[in-house]
């Protein structure tokens, strides 16, 4: 099982528009083959990212949601907020979950390759 | 609702190492009010840190929980490794939960006071 966690750095004054766009966005992700869960959350210190955490039965399921039409399609709707809402690029950094309170009987996530979130 | 996020930079050469001082960890914060869920996370990107993430109910429980006896035998616990097995200092980041798919009837957690994480 993995966590992709996208970081956001949003200025502090369209941090209302920027929680917007995810309560009214498509819900494409939801219906992805591997897809878990999802939570936007929100920094409390200023200069912190928000955060867009993903949960993913495992890396195969998320690179397909990369690559699907539905990706295409959720970021192409989502780019309402103007380029000047947004403090720096983002950072997409990928974890595999060795352990879960959640989950005691989990066996933790092999060893993967680097990941190259340009790739 | 609220999440935590200690960023540890770790050498690859210590993080089995790291992982397994979790794995025999005391189950001292599970107990502690407010308390949901925790997990540990790999990295995957050489430079990326593991993450230790909480869940909590919200804000209060877990600066009790920082202040409780039972933090302060944790962290006495869990210093096993030495420490050139670290690459920098933690860095401490504190969300709010503002959406999350598990719970479609989350009220997102209101603006708090920014988080001092030396306080």
């Amino acid at each position: 099982m993995i966590i992709t966690m996208n970081r956001i750095l949003v200025h502090e004054e369209y941090g209302m528009q920027f929680e917007e766009t995810f309560r009214n966005r498509a819900q494409l992700v939801d219906g992805m083959p591997g897809f878990i869960s999802n939570q936007v959350l929100r920094p409390t210190s200023p200069g912190d990212p928000y955060i867009v955490l993903t949960q993913w039965a495992n890396r195969q399921h998320f690179e397909d949601w990369v690559h699907s039409e539905a990706f295409k399609e959720g970021h192409a709707r989502s780019g309402t907020l103007p380029r000047e809402a947004f403090a720096g690029r983002n950072t997409l950094e990928l974890f595999e979950i060795v352990l879960d309170t959640d989950q005691p009987d989990l066996v933790p996530e092999p060893h993967g390759v680097p990941f190259n979130p340009h790739g």
